[in-house]
């Protein structure tokens, strides 16, 4: 096994990146596409089978795990965010770097579109065995919505648009509290999974509307690889132009997220915490200035 | 990023509430709000999508996992009750004073109230889609019953008492198991997931009488905003004065909980803990008259 | 808050029980309690909504969290069996004394026979309002198999047989692998909930036959309850008197899983860590008279 | 009860085996039986039921959780693999040795193999009331898909192939960075747990093609047994001899998977790690030689 060791390290070393963006834009790459690929595909098993082989709540279960599963491989190296309105939020708060974001962006828009490819190839079959002779945006038999979300018939564009600000803010309170310094709610190495519990249950209670993209990332790289592998341009048309909503909405609800949990729960944390150790540094100093 | 990181603090300290039972107060109201969004919510989506996005066991693993995440919000800050008739039972065995009885009651009726507000909002759209002219509390395509319990038809009032007490005591000898201090049976930081699956647990086996509200706050508060939003007076009126069951009977429940939890485990658990703690005590004290 | 403290040590002193094995019985009791209203429960659920308030998969949910939140109420004081054949396990492996079986499985049949009555209770409305005249053990709208199991109409003796002793088999070789302190595969503390999947994967996978009671006091305390609260004899007699498997042939799965899990991994971790020791011994010797 | 442990000390030393690859391989053996038992018994529950108890949700839920379990009774001896295409995996990587990849792959399929024998027993009746006359491999009532995996209508051999590739190459990706032990992102002693999710996840989104195998013992094993037990060697020829792809396809997959995870995370988390290490190496040698 020597040899094979001794190759093992010596690919490793060569194929090391030296630059950290790209080393955790390649991560958040890989996060994304195993949500993306988890979740669309689970999508993809409701749609295709006709019911048989899945349901609504199937596809909540697989978002939410999927996301476990890609901040679980990614997390270590990029945070595990996979979403840009999760690294938006962070940024506001100084907790990640502002140059980070166009970066993550793109890594989790290209993992996304991957992810979506990796499932258009895995049910090609699948798909053509419904859609006989041409790939279907909107109405019976539609396939396109395996990929990206469109809006429900009932679904205003006035409710749409406050539908994705109340999703993302929602996401955002839940996950600044799970990964808030000053108040982490729950052991170390944990977070992976109750972020995973924080899609699902958005998926199980806000996902009637338009399908809870909650998340640029997800719905743009996919929607892209639509665009291109046969759906055409009525991907972006559809639904007066939908498709702009979960791009634009999920940053002004993580900016009203993060605005929700710092004023009523974040900064007074955050204050308690520090006071408590300025009354003790001030102890120390009175002890240290009578001794 | 000095500056952003300096406004920050900036509006950290000004925005900080220096009364401790106001801060506490303000998080409970997040986290029941959080209970109330993705647990009404997933009411929501089953009712107004007629199936297609759920069904009864997706709310309860809503209401299971909101409750996990309303506690994590909020429960280093107030200790993430959610329910009144949490807080009376940790007051009844002392473990919170009494003062912070009505101020908790009070901001998680806010929460609820709120909660089910954003609900309305975000499924606007589909509840006049599915309630063509009017709101209706009762009868076919009802949508009251997304935000409040309301008794089936084959409930009598003193089985909907009983209802109400033994699910409130099956929540409280629950939790009460899960914090108690001298039985500690599960990993710190867990509490709230465990919290969670009793909710969930409460939900699979005991709602099919009324909707086990078991939390006068998560009841009452959804109940007051859709007398306001436009189902009227009808919400407090239906089911023979329902509400007033489970806004009252929690209590009677917690404190029947309570007694069952102490009686059978809780005392027993403490004393052995004390005892132990004697004994060593006296034997230091004999080591120490010997030596 | 002094008085009341007060009163509550009196209160906890006056009634603590001096003798350990009645104070494990008692836990035992609310334990098993606790499992059987909360799994039956679901049961009752599932039938009389006619399967709008639930499933097969809720019943399966019911009973596994069930039981973790069983194991979790007693764990520190009774050891948090729930199940005879368990207790019956473990004294087999010389981990609990003989003495406690007998104790143990009149208190757990006691609990399981309260929690039966609770849900009788709670649900007696609902009972009445399906079956209008009389109570029903057998054929359309029964309801006496809320509470204990009866055979499928395809299952003969010899495959019922074969039925519970696998199930318990099952449930034993993994409960085992679970507490065994020489494998510890798991973090401390998390045994209930690692147990309360055992339960709920033997429900998805071995519950077609007869309900998968594998746990003599979960089926003969409610069954008892039931030829008391108006099911009459019939529940020991339908079925061919099938009652008695599930009290006696737990007791041959637990032996047969104990056989299965100590010849296949127990005995090879129990020696193995003991050899490792007695090497460690040696070395420590050798050193000693090498000095 | 001195006499009892006395002859389980006893019967422990004699019946424990010397050889440790022996001892592995039958705890591989006893933790691929628990997921296959769990697993296809959660099938037979669906199929033979009619859905009545059961549907695809609950055969995925089924197969997580028995990987969890299975893990969980062997995973301290064998390392808990199940499954050769991850035995390939960490052999391809140097963390374990070739010579146990054929040992292990024996001794899974047998443990797959008895697996698919009892659940045989179990449903004995049930699958004889389904198959009333002979035992049937493809077409309506069919009950060879119990236990092992047949494709569905609509899949040609290509995609059939990428299938298997990717659904194993996905899992391959998810288990090793659960275990890298330079990533190492999810606490101790719940890597069982995360692997469970993993294989739930891929049977949400991956199942509809042919059912998810994407584990040559788990199929190969069953679809033997079946052969011997009635149902012939139509086993075998089904679906264009379809029984070839889920016995190899999978170590391509692993090949892929690992691939990919090392390249995009895996090598950089490892050099990071030991590039640190040298730094500080260096570091301590300048501050040796300056001293």
């Amino acid at each position: 096994m020597g040899r094979q060791k001794f190759l093992l390290d010596k690919i490793s070393r060569s194929f090391f990146i030296r630059n950290l963006l790209l080393r955790q834009g390649l991560a958040e790459c890989l996060g994304t596409l195993i949500l993306v690929m988890f979740g669309c595909g689970a999508v993809a098993q409701v749609v295709l089978s006709g019911g048989s082989h899945g349901m609504f709540l199937t596809v909540n279960f697989a978002f939410g795990f999927a996301a476990t599963l890609g901040i679980l491989v990614c997390g270590q190296v990029s945070g595990g965010h996979l979403n840009p309105a999760v690294t938006f939020s962070l940024c506001l708060l100084g907790r990640e770097k502002w140059r980070k974001f166009p970066v993550y962006f793109a890594f989790q828009t290209l993992g996304a579109f991957l992810g979506a490819g990796i499932i258009f190839g895995l049910y090609f079959d699948a798909i053509w065995n419904l859609n006989k002779t041409e790939l279907r945006v909107v109405g019976e038999n539609a396939t396109a919505g395996i990929f990206a979300t469109y809006p429900s018939n009932h679904l205003t564009i006035v409710n749409g648009l406050f539908d994705q600000l109340i999703g993302t803010a929602a996401l955002v309170v839940c996950v600044l509290a799970i990964v808030d310094p000053y108040n982490n709610p729950i052991p170390r190495g944990l977070e992976a999974f109750t972020v995973g519990f924080v899609v699902l249950v958005i998926g199980l209670s806000m996902g009637f509307n338009s399908g809870y993209a909650v998340n640029p990332a997800r719905d743009l790289g996919p929607r892209i690889f639509t665009s291109i592998a046969g759906w055409g341009t009525e991907v972006y048309s559809a639904g007066r132009y939908w498709f702009l909503v979960p791009v634009f909405v999920p940053f002004l609800g993580a900016f009203f997220g993060t605005v929700v949990y710092q004023f009523m729960v974040g900064f007074h944390v955050e204050q308690e915490s520090k006071r408590k150790e300025e009354d003790e540094n001030l102890k120390l100093t009175n002890m240290a200035s009578n001794a």
